[in-house]
């Protein structure tokens, strides 16, 4: 396969010339903000639900202002996508507060700086093939998740370290995903997906007024559940609810609806409504061929 | 003033050519560790205490056994301001995670970017000029520190937003410097700077126990007043432990001491403890020429 190019500060650049500034906010201090998105059939899935989150994100970083209007984002995707004759695709955009004079309190003239990075990954509609190999295996991690008053949750931003830091704690455990816990203890997230479990019929996952990051496509999967009539409960749960559930999966734009099979050693089996919502999604990307 | 040369990668480059990929983790995540430091008569000030903890960072992250002995860091800054002729400079020393493959869980294979950046920044010992125009006023903010649970406190790290978000608050206020509390109200630091305060004549400081990044120039200040035989206390204060404080200082690499007039329209005076402190801090710099 061929180097892919990127996009970057207006330019298209094969992404091994694909470099920012070292002064670039983005770098020095992860000042950005950034969405992953699947392409299904050369369309960006869920575009205006990523472009919105985009727009809150640099709402909070205070530069929404002198970010480029989505519509405008949306030419240097699909420019991108075209250069790369890819229509079918893992796509990441960020946008940073750009180079600014060297100061921590950030100034008020941003010129951002966009990139779009992009790889192939064929899906092909509900016949395709899903990213992972198998089911995830979760593990409870002691890394806590940022609270909201410290970083504002609902923002997707180039500070990943907690998430990171998590994930580390998962080496050598066979795990492929770590949950976290809010420093009260209640279940929030995983390191980059959102949680989900069935309980006595009910799909219940841990609600957005937490510290978590609402997902893209946490949200279709909530929208399926309404369509297929699964009851629906989103609320404060502690870690020892999973133990009656009897079902479970993980979601992202990455891995789509991805079933767990097991946390901290505790088996669970794939599940009907897990099924039935995986389904449920398939046709909605099946749509976009 | 020519245009300065940084040390990227190995090689010295002209700083507008100095870039990384955008696939380095650095960029990604802010998955990446740095030092700020001054250099005063070709010296970098307490490089030992630097080292020491950019290595410690590395260690929190993951990746120490990676990244280039001190020695080898310090060639490479040392490289750097002969390169451009500089012997007093402000310079920081990043290192990161790398360009790795395009997953959150990082690689155990390390290849880690050093970055080194600098600008010219005179002083001239203890008849040098000050970087700070005068005195700093301080304000009180929402945004809360990160909690160590959430990300190892004394690990400085690319993820800065914390420290961004709490001085955006202070926008049209006229303050330098914002004063962040832990989740339980406990005064901690500054966005990036260590807090002193005097009362009933002893010299306190928030303790290293909480969440704060204990800065290389709060120990040189701590040093100073063991020295100078001014009592010392690290404790636990409130906000509230300020209105009774005779005097106010914060604490950086840059700002070294820096007296503080004001908090939250609150008036203080520059008093004779922090002079004498000053003077004692003046004195390790003079050494230096």
């Amino acid at each position: 396969m061929a180097e892919a190019v990127y996009h970057v500060d207006g330019e298209l650049v094969p992404a091994n010339e694909a470099t920012v500034s070292v002064r670039d906010r983005g770098f020095m201090y992860g000042d950005a903000a950034f969405e992953t998105l699947r392409v299904y059939g050369g369309t960006p899935f869920r575009w205006t639900a990523h472009a919105d989150r985009l727009e809150r994100t640099c709402e909070t970083l205070g530069f929404a202002g002198a970010v480029p209007p989505a519509t405008e984002l949306r030419a240097r995707v699909d420019e991108t996508l075209a250069a790369n004759d890819m229509t079918d695709a893992y796509l990441k955009l960020s946008v940073t507060r750009g180079v600014q004079p060297g100061k921590l309190t950030p100034d008020a003239a941003v010129d951002p700086t966009v990139v779009v990075m992009v790889s192939d990954l064929p899906r092909a509609g509900s016949e395709g093939e899903r990213v992972w190999d198998g089911p995830a295996q979760l593990r409870t991690v002691d890394t806590e998740r940022v609270s909201d008053t410290a970083l504002p949750s609902g923002a997707k931003t180039h500070n990943y370290l907690n998430g990171i830091l998590a994930r580390l704690e998962l080496r050598e455990t066979g795990a492929d995903e770590a949950v976290l816990c809010s420093a009260a203890g209640t279940l929030t997230e995983g390191a980059a997906s959102n949680l989900f479990f069935v309980q006595e019929d009910t799909l219940r996952t841990p609600t957005a007024e937490l510290p978590l990051l609402p997902g893209v496509t946490r949200e279709v999967v909530l929208e399926c559940a309404r369509d297929l009539g699964v009851p629906v409960e989103t609320g404060r749960y502690r870690l020892s609810a999973l133990e009656s559930a009897t079902e479970l999966f993980v979601t992202n734009s990455t891995w789509e609806v991805r079933p767990v099979t097991g946390v901290d050693g505790d088996e669970f089996a794939v599940g009907p409504v897990t099924n039935r919502l995986q389904r449920a999604f398939d046709e909605r990307v099946e749509r976009l061929y």
